[in-house]
């Protein structure tokens, strides 16, 4: 039970907003902002699963929140509160406990999040981390998997496959030469969710969804959602200096980055009206906004390949198991 | 994987909602009712330590989520939609998911709240579930641990200690009369949140929290909360037959039920003023409604025996591990 205490005592620092209730109640109690919706999405993550027992807690505390806020601004809402589910093991000391307390709060800043509350228990033998993040978006105007129409663009933004690419390299699964090593293992721990393009694209991207089980897997969801079909161009698939390094012209390697997950980055349609709209906001937020196909009439995912013929994917990305 | 989409099959028609998106979103989005509060509360369960592997599933998915409806209730705060985080293993085949699911639903529709989303992971050894409930209250007015004043009378629903004695039956621990074991048990596996009551408390009860980490621990935290004194006379303290039966005389015995925990009974205070409207409730739900002691300037809690004295007690109650 000292570790309960220890972390209320930890944790009432950062959680300063009036609907925390000083994590001296069992609720927390928002008074919602008038005309708006409220959007909710709550991500859990298992170690060993999800993140790595020897990941920096920091790393593990803004992966956790990162994640959730990704979902949000994938759907044009803008983060407000966010309740945190604590599933310990013994082996989380006050060390531990604090660096872990000081990333999340270092996070919740950066990002103008509040922490609202949540529950600590003992899980066992692995820790089980949870989080709710509840933002808000204006009324009816939330975006969604669901409105990808045939004949929009399709765009990502962002580098696609670093993250998976961070992680081989911290289970020693591969190597990377040294100046890209640190580059990937950063982009798997510390994704950059669009917590400030997310709510730009609201009134101008159609379907919508961040990648998080993979960029072909995510497109794929949003082609079912929306009744349509989507074709990727997989040359056009944006990678960052190190991915292209590793992947060559090796089309394997390209899939593979496609469908690795843990990217974080925002897919969307919008009608080809928009162009400069998107152009304009990829300038805006200083954030690449790449054009990677289309969406049209049918179902279901297509890849192109180099020389434009329709690749055989069986593997629409990676599930965390 | 094939687990998480047969999850998505059998929550799918459970989660019927605007709100839920069919849950094929990332995302639940709710048009927040006007002028009322946003009232949330988590609580996370991990097998082994808060049910057992053995419990009936449509008993864990009850549980877990009526120790949140607990919460919201004893706020005032009516409750609206819940997410559901899955921490399975590979344990939970299609049969234990089934009745789980079965057992969630059957519980969401008697009480009137709607399933908007969530998250299935792969928790390793250990089930770990999590619920996040979201409820409303009229703005400004939902209850808190913090207003209870010097002067209020106490009170508590219900009976108080069935669920420690259900929980030691079951992990034979000790053993009642046949006619008290299957009220016992059924108390600790299916309690029942004071769903009806909690929004008629609103305008009436100050300090107000639910029973679960005990009587005297959370007459404890309300105290705390409210910088007050609270006073509980140990023999005005409201017993089922199984437990009165059980506990006789021996004051021990009545100190442990009155600490034992999971209760989720509320306890409230009130203005004596309120004495006849505090009955009222009471004959119009059906509940008893005990009052068992006092709130007073000063701090902490102090539990007075029988013969008026004030009893030592040293351990206020149980946490969860």
């Amino acid at each position: 039970m000292k570790e309960f205490e220890l972390i209320g005592r930890l944790l009432a620092p950062i959680a300063r907003a009036p609907a925390a209730r000083g994590l001296r109640d069992d609720v927390a109690v928002w008074p919602a902002p008038g005309a708006r919706d409220i959007v909710l999405t709550k991500d859990m993550v298992a170690e060993g699963v999800h993140f790595l027992a020897q990941d920096p807690p920091e790393a593990i505390a803004a992966k956790l929140l990162r994640v959730n806020l990704s979902d949000l601004a994938s759907k044009g809402a803008t983060p407000e509160g966010v309740l945190l589910g604590f599933g310990l093991t013994p082996r989380q000391d006050e060390a531990w406990l604090t660096a872990f307390v000081r990333g999340l709060g270092a996070d919740l800043e950066r990002y103008g999040v509040q922490l609202w509350g949540g529950d600590t228990i003992q899980a066992g033998e692995r820790m089980v981390l949870s989080l709710t993040a509840i933002g808000s978006a204006p009324a009816g105007q939330a975006l969604s998997r669901e409105h990808a129409r045939a004949g929009d663009d399709l765009y990502v933004t962002g580098t696609i496959g670093d993250g998976w690419l961070g992680l081989q390299v911290l289970t020693h699964k591969l190597d990377l030469p040294s100046e890209h090593r640190d580059f990937a293992t950063q982009r798997y721990r510390w994704p950059q969710p669009r917590v400030e393009l997310g709510p730009a694209l609201l009134g101008l991207a159609r379907g919508s969804a961040d990648v998080s089980d993979g960029l072909l897997a995510d497109a794929g969801h949003i082609a079912d959602a929306s009744d349509v079909s989507v074709v990727i161009k997989l040359a056009r698939v944006p990678l960052s200096e190190a991915a292209a390094a590793w992947a060559g012209d090796d089309l394997p390697r390209r899939v593979q980055l496609a469908t690795g997950g843990d990217d974080y980055e925002i897919l969307f349609s919008a009608d080809p009206a928009q162009r400069e709209a998107v152009l304009a906001l990829s300038q805006r937020f200083g954030l690449s906004i790449t054009r990677i196909g289309r969406v049209e009439a049918g179902q279901g995912l297509s890849v192109l390949g180099p020389d434009g013929t329709r690749l055989a994917v069986t593997t629409l990305g990676y599930e965390h198991g």
